[in-house]
């Protein structure tokens, strides 16, 4: 790209509106997985919210990490999740991008996101939390581990993956699951969602195969 | 989808095959992030690696993680952040994946990667750490927080921007970054790497919109 760089030093990037400071740094570190996660309150109200902090923490065992903020909308799917142990999460496509996004909407604790924005709550035998019906992959996930960042307040929640359901069609020999063909989307910032298109898969490198 | 949905549970993930179940559970969280660490060591080795665990943490201040695994082809990175307090993260673009990936291979301290895999350190004034020329999107960050995941012994490494270096034309007035028009690439699993296309950017969501 040949066009002119811009630079922003941190005490610019903090004089910034907080606003704009906010839409800013969100799309600063990349394309996000973006899920609803699904939850249930100890006294029977469901919650569904849109999380777009996602992060893979390992494989043995299965452990999926997201971050929180417990001051904000997110703080009911926290309450939730540490009261019950237990949580979902659902897959977004393309077909349900608006009620995905409509979840971060701020809704008191009775109302249920699921009938608010109008996605169809699903309960598995055995299983206390919603999942996403409309989802094409679902994950159903025990809360492991509360980790306080102190730098700002933020909660870390690591889960482990107790159960999934995904189409078969998807899993391909090597274990690896094709999203693209799931239509799972991926997000930017914090309200624009891509669909994503394959440039390459390549080998398991080692040193010197250049 | 109408196809056969297939079902895992946690007891049938942790007997895959080791490899298969990496690549299997790499991939389930979703779409991600994914970028090129820069670092340096006290005693002036460079070192560039491939990381695809990003996390938003904060926008005020303006704070980005990483989840490393002290034991792998990853620890040169973290003794680097933990000696100099200095990294740079890089974006990634469709003309730099091979040699981006080729990162990951297990190269020896004292051998660069930058030389290595066929990049180009770029030094910017007053700045001990390389980042990456060919990268359009270049963030300049001070560690701030290491956190112990004391459940499968991995580690979060949070820092704060300091630098921001990016094209003028791909920042919005709202202050999006529109990274598929920058070139950013996302990735899935281990070693899939695409590119993006937006479906749409949405309002920010008020109860009742729908």
């Amino acid at each position: 790209m040949a066009e002119k760089i811009m630079h922003y030093s941190l005490e610019e990037i903090l004089k910034m509106d907080k606003r704009f400071r906010a839409t800013f740094i969100n799309s600063l570190g990349g394309f996000k997985s973006v899920v609803l996660i699904g939850s249930k309150s100890k006294d029977g109200y469901e919650n569904l919210a849109i999380f777009n902090s996602i992060v893979h923490i390992g494989a043995t065992p299965p452990l999926i990490g997201f971050i929180v903020r417990p001051d904000s909308v997110e703080r009911h799917t926290l309450e939730n999740i540490l009261e019950t142990k237990c949580f979902t999460f659902n897959h977004i496509n393309e077909d349900i991008i608006p009620q995905a996004h409509q979840t971060s909407a701020r809704y008191p604790k009775e109302t249920s996101e699921f009938e608010a924005v109008g996605l169809s709550p699903e309960y598995k035998s055995g299983v206390n939390v919603p999942f996403v019906l409309e989802s094409n992959i679902q994950i159903e996930m025990e809360f492991k581990e509360k980790i306080d960042i102190n730098i700002n307040g933020t909660l870390m929640i690591i889960g482990e993956v107790k159960n999934i359901y995904l189409p078969k069609e998807v899993i391909k020999e090597d274990g690896f699951i094709d999203l693209e063909n799931s239509g799972t989307i991926t997000c930017s910032g914090l309200d624009s969602y891509h669909r994503t298109e394959r440039i390459v898969r390549l080998p398991y490198a080692k040193p010197k195969l250049l």
